[in-house]
Formats: structure tokens, C-alpha cells, sequence
């Protein structure tokens, strides 16, 4: 919708920014879908900041910062894209702040592309929620109860001082479960707030370097028709990019995949899907196959903090008294650091210790092991052998669902 | 004592290490004195794995990890050898798992130079204390109240399974202040297991690949008689290396350089000599003035963990609100991660949010710091400018004090 909308331009996308910029024009965020398998997808997101191979994962950057990692570490295991919780920033340090250090990027350390969330989701789950109203929420601060409202124009706003490049629209995050009823209102909420942050986005511009892309979300709970009304009303209006929110919310992961199904059919191929989130290593695989190129989770992050890790053949609890004389690595099959140089022995140790190290190794190895997911599935897609690669995968991440899941 | 004791092989030692090895030869610790300023020195301790430029700093790795940094970034910031406690390891995980891993550096990932402490320190001041005998002391596990005895052979055996580079001796740490009495008492005890430790360190070999040097600890509380009496007892006895123990225990600052004055002045100038425990930078400054080569402490990490930052300019608590809108970096002249990529308003952002990363960030730059500190020195000493930059450092360090300290 801004800027050039040439869908078949790869690699070479830095030097075109950098052309246009010749001419004085900002480029947004443009997406080549390269590969298909099934409704299953590999592409790149070109953004101002650089490009990102699709499916693609988002390490979660709650409080301005990926807990227990440093930026340097993130690009080292091959992060592209972090996302932060405009909520949480603009709770704390503030959008002042954020502004005076010229944007969340220069503030944080991190130059490749940042995704904001809106806050929409924080508001309903975390705050003391103090109402909804037709122009937006109002809400108390879980830091220290002060009054907040966020209209849609306003979280444009906050997301322009912030600067990311991808900014997402205010949505209402019903509860799992909810009321048809209920779940219809607040949808017609979700779409008319999408209109507005569109038409707020117009009238305003980026306070940086870079161009801003908005995303829309689609809601509607677990009621197809809902998702399609939503989804249908969306793509009228025209985003650069579609998520799915309101999933892994606490329903079960069939209906997770149902709607996921229902939602992709309706979203146009040259755009791309965001299913926020979501979630174990399974649900990536399920929705990488029914067309999602997009994903965040604190999973990783925070099951590393408890001790949690993944690999290639299921979970791990380090702290199992099983691993107190196991000398060889995590995962075998990982490159990260904490695999290259570190015992499962040692990793225990940490833990039972109570080091910090501890969980700084294991969110190194959990991210990588997330990371790592997606850029298989993409090289599987490329390949078309994602099928058989996915079900041979989850067979072995967790050998007794394999069955019941795939 | 062990080994070759040609005292003027400088950065070629690995070379000659290697060359000795041709003949089945083990090598074990050498210093060579470089440069002299007055008392102070600048020399290389030349271990098995590598050289150590001194002064040095060695980096507090209580429980087997330095709190909130990785080995690698240990590295980074140019440790040379870090000190890890022989108490907490051998309590948790145990030296059974150590000696199966295959000594502490393979177990941790650490291949520089180790200095174990022999848990001496700790026994009297962390465990509940049952007893000290005359072959030793029976103490009750801070962590499950078990008991244990360390006797002086059992911390030799036990910094054996270790693999440490450098063992240190057991001894008797009196409190401050101490009755002339008993702190005899204790000093003849140390002397009596210090001549233990060096038996059982001739009657036993190590069990991995490097030499293991053995260093004794002068006691004696603030009795210049005593200490006189420790050291050269001490010396007699001849070790690779002498420690000055049982100061920076809540002693005025005045009081431990008169010590330290005292007791280097008995110290063989061919040998290192490590304050332990020590100390504050001004601590350290004034004590290489005096004639010591090494030191280790707690305060730039756990500082640094309490948002208390070392810079040139003086200490800086990163939470006051001063700092909020500060995008400066920390201090403009240290070269570290944090210094490089972060200002002083994200830092304090990571705090008052509390995240991991604000401490691994803290770790980082409070190191460099100390590093730089022992570095500068040394520089200092070998172009004979060390009294005039010292000086102006304290100035610069805390300009109310320097006037009193220097």
C-alpha cells in the first residue's frame, strides 16, 4: 500500500531502497512469496532495515529487551525480526524517552526490523481494564495503576515515536471462551479501530530514518463466520500485512488450526500472515502448513528461564537428577553456543545453583532451536518435502502425538 | 619448586611448555619479573595454559560460572585466569562430577588459567563452623547442613580432582578485629597445614593433562610480629606462589597497607604475591603500590548486579533518575559491549524493568573495568610513571578521598 508494490524483487531489495531513496521515495515493507507446498509458504518480508526469510520467528522483546540475551547474541543465532510490546514501552521507560533516543532501535541496540504489537492484547490480559469504549480503552497501569486510554490514533502515535517497522492496529482480544454475542461486538470494534489506525497512518508520517508498515488483526474468537466477516472487512480496507490474533488464548489446538485454516483461505497470497503468539514447536509446524509466515512467542525465552529446554528429539527438564553425570551436549545436532561448549551436566548444575548463566545459555539454545524450525521449514518448502519432513519431525519431538497431531 | 625456575623466559613460554613436554617433562607455574616502580611490579605468571600478564584481576567464579557472563565473553573483555572456590564446588555439584567431566576447565569451558581457593576462607565464614581440631576444621554445608571435615590433605585431594592451576593452601582466616591470642593460635595452625598441603602436593600427582602449582597463605590479622613470623615461615617452606590472606575483613583500608607493606617486604621477589579478596579499584591501586601482583574480588560483579557501575570518573549508581534521559555512554573511554552499544538511559531502563540482560550488561562493563584498571597499571610500571598516574587516577576515581589515600 506505500511505496513500491513489486512482488517479485529478492535479495536485491537493500539496493533498491537505496535507489529510490535517490529520488526522495520512502519504500514500506514489500513481500516476495517465493515457494508453495500445499498452503505451506517460503518467502522474504523486505524491510527498510533488511530482509527477512519467511517463516520467520520473532524472539519477544517484552520490556524493550529479549530477557536474558544481548542484541549481538540475538543476530549471532540468526534472529531477523524481535518484537516489543508497545504496552510495555510505553508504560515504561515512556514514548518520551523512546523519542529522545531517535526510536526504539537506537534505544535498544538492535538494527534490524522490530514488529510492535499494539498493546491491544496487554490491555485486556494484563492491565486492570477499566472499560471499553467506542473510541477506544481505558485501562490501569499493572506497574503502578495509573490511568491510560488507548484510542487508535493513539497507538499509530505511540508506534510512530517507537519507530518500529512493523506496527500492528489496536484490536479487542475476547477471552477463550466467549459468547457469540460478544465476540461479534467486540470483531465490529477490531474492524472499525482498523479503519481508524489506517486513516491515522496516512495523516502522519515516520519520525525517523525509515518507513512504517502497519499490519491489521484479525479476531472473531472461534466462530468462523466471524473470522471470515473480519478477515473480509480487513483485506477491503487493504494492510500491508494480516495477523491472526486471538488464538492460543487457551482453546484447543484443533480449533487453533481450524480457524488458522479458515482465516489463511481468505487472506491475499501476496501479503503476509502473522499468527501472534503461537507457540510450542508443534503449532509452528501445524501453522506453517496452513499458510502462516509469521510468528512470536515467549515459549522459548521463557521455558528456557524454568530449566525447559527444546531439541531435535522432545523436551528436556535440565534439572532431572538423570542429567547430573550426562557429559554430552543438549542437542547434538545444534550449532548454538550453549550446545558447542556446554555439558547437560554443567547446564544442570547452573540451574540447581541458581546462576544467571543458566539463563542466559538456555535462551541462547531455545532461540536457536526456534530459529532453526523455521528456517527448515522454509528450506523443506523449497525443497517440497515439507510434508514428509514435518511429519518425521514431529514424530520425533514428541513421539506418543505424533500420531493424533499430524 | 616444580619444574624448570628459569625466571627470565617471557611470552615464548607456551613454546617452551611445549618443548618440555617432548621430553616428558611437566611444567608448572613461573614468574618473571619484568619492571619495577618503587615496590610496585609488572611481570607474567607463565601456567600451563597460558600466560598472565600482572598485575592481574581474576574474574570470581564462586559456584563454577562467573555470575552473568559467558566464558567466551570472559574472553572478550580480556581475562587472562579466573578464580573459582573450592568450597562451593566441592559441596555442589561435588568433585566426583568434576572429575568425571574431567577437571573444572572442561566442566565449566573454561581453557585459560584457574586459581582455586581452598575453601579456608568460606569454612569459617559461610558454613555453620563445628570445630576446628588440629588436623583441620568440621563444618556443616551452608546449602543442606551436611557435615564435612577439610583437613589440609583433603584440600589438596580435592583441588587435585579440581584441576586448578593454581591450589591454594588450607587456612585459618581469624575475624576482624581478633585477640593477639588467638590470632597466634591460628597463625600457627596455617603455618602447620600450609607444610602439610606441600607434602601432600609431592606425594600426589594431578590427574589431568596440566601441572598444578600450590600457593601459601600469610596470616597473622593486623600483628606485624605475626605476620612477620606466617611469612617467613612460609617462605621456608618455599611455594610457587604467596597469598596475603585475612584482610579486607572489615579492617580500615590504612591497616591492610601496612600489612600488605609489612608482608611484601618478606615475600622472595622471584615469587607472585596475591592480596586476596581485594578489592576496591582505589584497594587495588594502593596495593600493587606495595608490591602485590594479584587480585580477586567480588565487588565489580556484584556491584555491578546492584546497578553500581565503575567508570573513570568515579562510581555511578545507574538508577537515580539523573540518568533517565542520559544517552551518553556509561564512561566514553572504555571500550566494552556495554560501553560501545548501550547509554547510560537504557541501562537504566534494564533495571528499573529488571531485566536479565541489565545484569549481564553490568557484568560486562564492571570487569572491563578492573581489567583495564590491572592493565594500566602495568603499563604504567613498565614506562616508570605508575606513582604520578596513580595518583591522578584516585583524583579522578573519587576526588573527595584522594587527598586522605594517597
Amino acid at each position: 500500500m506505500h511505496g513500491t508494490s513489486n512482488g517479485e524483487v529478492g535479495a536485491e531489495a537493500r539496493e533498491r531502497i537505496d535507489f529510490w531513496a535517490w529520488f526522495g521515495y520512502t519504500y514500506t515493507l514489500d513481500f516476495s512469496l517465493l515457494h508453495t507446498e500445499g498452503q505451506a509458504r517460503a518467502g522474504v518480508l523486505h524491510t527498510w532495515r533488511g530482509d527477512v526469510p519467511t517463516p520467520c520467528f520473532m524472539p519477544v522483546g517484552t520490556q524493550a529487551a529479549v530477557k536474558a540475551i544481548a542484541p549481538r547474541e540475538l543476530l549471532e543465532i540468526g534472529t531477523r525480526m524481535v518484537l516489543a510490546n508497545a504496552y510495555h514501552v510505553y508504560l515504561r521507560p515512556g514514548t518520551d524517552i523512546i523519542r529522545e533516543a531517535g526510536g526504539l532501535h537506537a534505544f535498544i541496540g538492535w538494527e534490524g526490523p522490530i514488529l510492535t504489537d499494539s498493546g491491544g492484547y496487554q490491555v485486556f490480559s494484563l492491565s486492570d481494564l477499566r472499560g471499553i469504549r467506542e473510541d477506544g480503552v481505558e485501562f490501569r497501569s499493572h506497574i503502578d495503576g495509573s490511568s491510560h486510554v488507548f484510542t487508535p490514533e493513539r497507538v499509530v502515535d505511540i508506534q510512530r515515536s517507537l519507530g518500529s517497522d512493523i506496527m500492528m492496529v489496536l484490536d479487542e482480544c475476547p477471552p477463550y471462551p466467549c459468547e457469540s454475542g460478544y465476540a461479534a461486538e467486540a470483531n465490529r470494534r477490531t474492524l472499525r479501530w482498523a479503519e481508524i489506525c489506517r486513516r491515522r497512518l496516512e495523516q502522519t508520517a515516520p519520525l525517523y530514518e525509515a518507513e512504517q508498515a502497519l499490519f491489521a488483526i484479525v479476531q472473531g474468537s472461534v466462530y468462523e463466520s466471524l473470522r471470515q466477516e473480519s478477515a473480509q472487512g480487513l483485506v477491503g480496507m487493504g494492510f500491508d500485512g494480516y495477523a491472526i490474533g486471538g488464538l492460543s488464548v487457551g482453546e484447543p489446538a484443533s480449533e487453533m488450526y481450524r480457524i488458522t485454516e479458515v482465516v489463511t483461505a481468505l487472506l491475499p497470497s501476496a501479503r503476509p500472515r502473522y499468527l501472534m503468539g503461537v507457540g510450542t514447536p508443534e503449532n509452528i509446524l501445524e501453522s506453517i502448513d496452513r499458510g502462516i509466515d509469521m510468528f512470536d512467542c515467549v515459549l522459548p525465552t521463557r521455558n528456557g528461564r524454568n530449566a525447559l529446554f527444546f531439541t531435535r528429539k522432545g523436551k528436556i527438564n535440565i534439572r532431572n537428577a538423570e542429567y547430573a553425570t550426562d557429559f554430552s551436549p543438549l542437542d547434538v545436532e545444534c550449532s548454538c553456543y550453549t550446545c558447542r561448549k556446554f555439558s547437560r551436566a554443567y547446564l544442570r548444575h547452573l540451574f540447581k545453583a541458581g546462576e544467571i548463566l543458566a539463563l542466559q545459555l538456555a535462551t541462547i539454545h531455545n532461540l536457536t532451536f526456534y530459529l532453526w524450525l523455521c528456517e527448515e521449514a522454509r528450506n523443506a518448502i523449497r525443497d517440497k518435502r515439507f510434508s514428509s519432513w514435518k511429519k518425521q519431525l514431529l514424530a520425533e519431538l514428541s513421539p506418543e502425538q505424533a500420531d493424533v497431531e499430524s
